[in-house]
């Protein structure tokens, strides 16, 4: 600053503008500490800890923990008169639901029931959700029967592919409380909601499929599930086909779809719906109990042991060639289950307004499996379809999961002789009822509308999983959306700015076309931050940017570029590999003649600018708060100091 | 607009604030061949082509594939003279270095004689750096050894190791001209700088460590290339190293050294070090010649074959159980050494001031390697060490590569037999005195200083090289460099704007401290795109911050919040996720009776909004240009309108 040449900004000029502050300096830890923190715990959850006594902390803890401790001390018979309501309904769907999941994950159907008792206890404890109904769900039902059955035959070897299904549901477990415990929750927010409105509807078209086998009674089926394999598959044995199996599945299908659909049109009657499922199994099993209907090709669900779930913690098996495979699948299925339930409680809670905290769901749900493994059940999560329906039957708290769980538990003990004549063909139109719900034409239309990257992602999810196979189809959506974030920060937007009229504003000249060009200076916005991964691009881009504007310069022989100013306002962070890009650019534009001016570089920015000397190299003078103010100096000083007196026309970039 | 209700900005007021726009609809194939342009095209190659005759078109064209017919035509003797000289000189520093590393990936010593004549033809007809010297390199020489010898031992199946070697510099080759040919370079920069840093550093370690075996004359050794294990390797037979050799050793590493520092001090006599390699490779052969040391336990090359390059195509083996081993070490090497090559290519254009094409001289390199693959060359590129030679000895344009290409000729084809008594020792120090070079102390130490988290990538990169191996590091460099990106995008800062006093500026309270808050009104800028990845953080962040602010204001007694202003301007993109996200906070907002307004959304982000009808949700006259008009709005409905009447203390966050 003190002797300032001619070409530098004066004093004077500098007093009436503001400086750009260099932050102060902060150790390592505590910036490692803030950053930590960010990271892991964005929603700040020890905050309710802080200044109480330790007894109260104690109390606070064992609430954070288990929540029944906090809403069971308050729960009223208000409540329970709306639980017993809400737990009744949705026990009457997750019956019949429960068993027809289990047969697509070519488990026992006795295993959807046990899975409806003992993992709704555990949640009603731990979980933080008030709407939430715990059950199996049909995607992770098909990707177990998908893995583990790429490996083991269930029909040759029904034992082993049972404790696998065990062992997969504990690791599922296992690694969702690990999830929680070190808060990476955050590592599903990296599957888009394109992706999962795609791959859900992928999903959900494949299990559809699979239903034919059910609806057609067909006895041999395809183990692939890719749309081509299922219609070869069906169409091949088309002299297979049952009729009286088809005439009941569709018929059945038809009434669930119309009821659906009524109690869509009329929110009120959403017992309707709930109800229909069981009048379904009800309605079936006596028309083949009074027809003798089994004796006639329809397949009927058959022996169901009574009891309630006998322990399985014998049944995990830790050393096996299989392993790995079960490790894989509980990891998979354990984060799509996961990420299912975490988005529904969340729906639910921003309808209802209050706050999850998706870490600690994990460990609730990751316990409620690890006890599941344990107590002969696979792998549940919170589904849509049952937690809606638990919503609209107007729960209060997670005690409607405790009386479904009752429910439940008396049907164990007492009714599943009932089941004996339920034909399959109505659980595979149960099946598909709730599918087709599944698949979200509306979303996909808007993505589309909006967004036509997302779409893209959706349909290679879909695509993926129809064509392909489940485990395809997530790959396809979770490396285009990695790939579009990497994208995204590889090829930042740069745009030239302009003055809006009679405004010290600058603005995007295309957002803007009314805004007007400065003579003599470029302005330049750059819209991400520098990195790696785009140093190099923003060079040359920056470098195009300047040719450019020098080509029509000449050609409309308006007077020629002596400023470049860098609009860094969006410009969040920038690396080592960033300041030497920086540095890279001034040396090329000194060469050019041109003088490189920064606009109002952020805090971290003008840390690590400062740290690489950059600061002292550029010159503090060159450096402002506003791109108005930068403007104001250059014509300041383009009006008061001769033009630089020889512009070399060395052209750093076009000189081959 | 219309029927503005009282809490609405009035029409009086919005008229003196601007307006921000929505940018034109455009097309989405005009939009997607714009973002295909800046992804794939960054540097607008096909610009010089426009407007010109299709005859010119074919010059250019030829002129752009080969750039050779562009600088040969202006040739002069005065270029020559210079070319000839830093030909020469490469040469005597290629022979050494040539037998060097073909010793260190296990391939015949004559293999680094045949690699440093064909590959630099076809470099100086299709590359276009100036300053590039073509020959192998030890990084990737090692890498070779390496992953191939996990495969096929080098001792016990020589033929089928050499057959591997030519196939994967083929596969090496082809990546390299495919990448270049879909213009696919920008994958290279996702290799950060620290990370090079550190991969080199670690990988000249454990270069210099295996070199321990010729120096000590060791028999035996150890085929990892951890510390550990050549620790072991080395402490556990030192009854078996040898005197003479380890005394020569130590000699010709001093001398090499010697002549390094001398001529880093004295940049005049470049030529000293670069000339010490050949002169330590006469003396030592003279030495061991005369004292026929090499039946005292000195090993030496032994015979050479005199003759050029015998053709290899025959050799190259696609029907192989190693095929894949091989495309995986081809892509492997190949991705490195086009990096450094890249990299050293475009640090000497910007030191003389020309540009580089890097999809271009991938497809240089890549030729360069194809055709090498079939005339016994294994894989090439562009050393650091020798263009740095090359250019401190000033040669003028790619003919100098062909001045040493002839040198390299001659000597195959004459001065083999000389090589004979050379003696394996000095190869060694040879090796080591180039990489001690490599370990870049200075950069790591300014990477510390800078920025601690690409010490971390470059420590990370270092430590998995030199203590587990070459693939451990690398793999862990480039994954800490995409999740550093991708942590990025998770957790964007954000960061609460105050006015910085006697403007209408409003900037980061933190960075300014005397920037100060505005009564009633709480000024929030996000700094990142909002993307799936980011938009349930951001959701928790902002309602974190609201809470806060309200806390902050309850306890000091100021008056109640009753706007939240976005500051957009860094929001360089939004995705669904991102609007939903937004949607989620304008209904929470609501509910806490609390205005959301935002300010300067840029065109991309208005764009999607108005698609998805957020404008129409929020209401177009809450979107300001500038914070500081938004501040103006709000303040004059705070200051004119009555405070909302009852404030709902729905705490929508805290209520749990």
């Amino acid at each position: 600053m003190g002797n300032a040449d001619y070409a530098s900004p004066s004093k004077e000029n500098m007093d009436c503008a503001h400086r750009v502050a260099v932050p102060p300096p902060q150790s390592f830890f505590k910036s490692l500490k803030y950053n930590l923190k960010e990271t892991l715990f964005p929603d700040d959850p020890l905050k309710q800890f802080k200044h109480q006594p330790a007894s109260k902390k104690l109390i606070l803890g064992l609430q954070y923990f288990f929540p029944i401790f906090e809403w069971a001390p308050r729960y009223s018979f208000q409540f329970l008169k709306a639980d017993l309501i809400a737990g009744i309904t949705i026990a009457s769907l997750a019956i019949p639901q429960g068993i027809s999941y289990a047969k697509l994950a070519n488990l026992p159907p006795i295993l959807g029931l046990y899975s409806s008792f003992v993992p709704p206890l555990i949640y009603a404890m731990m979980g933080s959700s008030r709407d939430l109904a715990v059950g199996t769900v049909a995607v992770a039902s098909l990707l177990i029967a998908s893995m583990l059955g790429n490996e083991v035959n269930a029909n040759e070897n029904p034992k082993l592919y049972l404790h696998l299904a065990f062992t997969a549901t504990f690791f599922a477990g296992v690694f969702q409380v690990s999830l929680g415990l070190l808060r990476l929750g955050f590592i599903v927010d990296f599957l888009s909601h394109a992706a999962i409105v795609g791959f859900m509807g992928g999903a959900a078209t494949v299990v559809c499929l699979q239903q034919l086998k059910g609806i057609l009674g067909l006895d041999h089926f395809t183990h692939s599930t890719d749309i081509v394999s299922v219609m070869r598959s069906v169409f091949t044995q088309t002299h297979q086909w049952r009729w009286e199996s088809g005439v009941l599945g569709c018929c059945f299908l038809f009434f669930l779809l119309i009821t659906k659909y009524f109690s869509k049109k009329k929110p009120k009657f959403f017992w309707i719906s709930a109800m229909a499922p069981l009048t379904s199994v009800v309605l079936g099993s006596l028309l083949v109990y009074l027809t003798h209907a089994e004796r006639h090709g329809v397949q009927v669900i058959g022996q169901l042991k009574k009891g309630l779930n006998p322990p399985s913690v014998t049944d995990l098996v830790f050393v096996s060639p299989y392993l790995t495979t079960a490790i894989k699948t509980g990891i998979i299925t354990g984060v799509i289950a996961m990420a299912e339930g975490i988005a529904v409680g969340r729906s639910f809670a921003l309808f209802k307004n209050y706050h999850i905290d998706g870490n600690k769901e994990m460990i609730a749900f990751g316990m409620m499996n690890i006890v599941g493994s344990c107590t002969s059940c696979y792998l549940t999560t919170g589904p849509f379809s049952r937690s809606a329906v638990n919503f609209n039957a107007g729960c209060k708290t997670a005690m409607s999961n405790i009386v479904m769980s009752i429910a439940v538990m008396i049907t164990l003990l007492f009714l599943t002789p009932l089941f004996h004549y339920t034909p399959l063909v109505v659980l595979s139109a149960i099946i598909m009822a709730a599918m087709l719900g599944l698949i979200d034409y509306d979303a996909a239309i808007h993505l589309f509308k909006v967004d036509k990257f997302d779409f893209i992602v959706c349909m290679g999810a879909y695509v993926g999983v129809v064509f392909g196979n489940i485990e395809i189809g997530l790959l396809i959506a979770m490396s285009i959306s990695i790939l579009r974030v990497l994208l995204f920060v590889a090829r930042p937007r740069t745009v030239v700015l302009g003055n809006i009229p009679n405004s010290k504003i600058y603005r995007n000249v295309d957002q803007y076309p009314h805004a007007n060009n400065v003579p003599g200076i470029l302005i330049l916005e750059i819209d991400a931050p520098i990195y790696f991964a785009n140093a190099s691009y923003l060079r040359e881009r920056i470098g195009r940017w300047v040719d450019d504007e020098e080509d029509r310069l000449k050609s409309s022989g308006e007077s020629s570029l002596q400023y470049v100013i860098l609009e860094m306002s969006a410009v969040g962070n920038i690396d080592t590999s960033g300041i030497s890009m920086l540095e890279e650019v001034k040396k090329i534009l000194d060469r050019r003649a041109l003088k490189l001016v920064l606009a109002n570089p952020g805090a971290e920015v003008m840390k690590k600018l400062d740290k690489a000397k950059f600061i002292e190299n550029i010159g503090q003078e060159w450096i402002y708060l506003t791109v108005g103010e930068a403007v104001e100096a250059c014509n300041f000083m383009l009006h008061t100091c001769k033009p630089n007196a020889e512009k070399e026309k060395s052209e750093a970039w076009n000189n081959v």
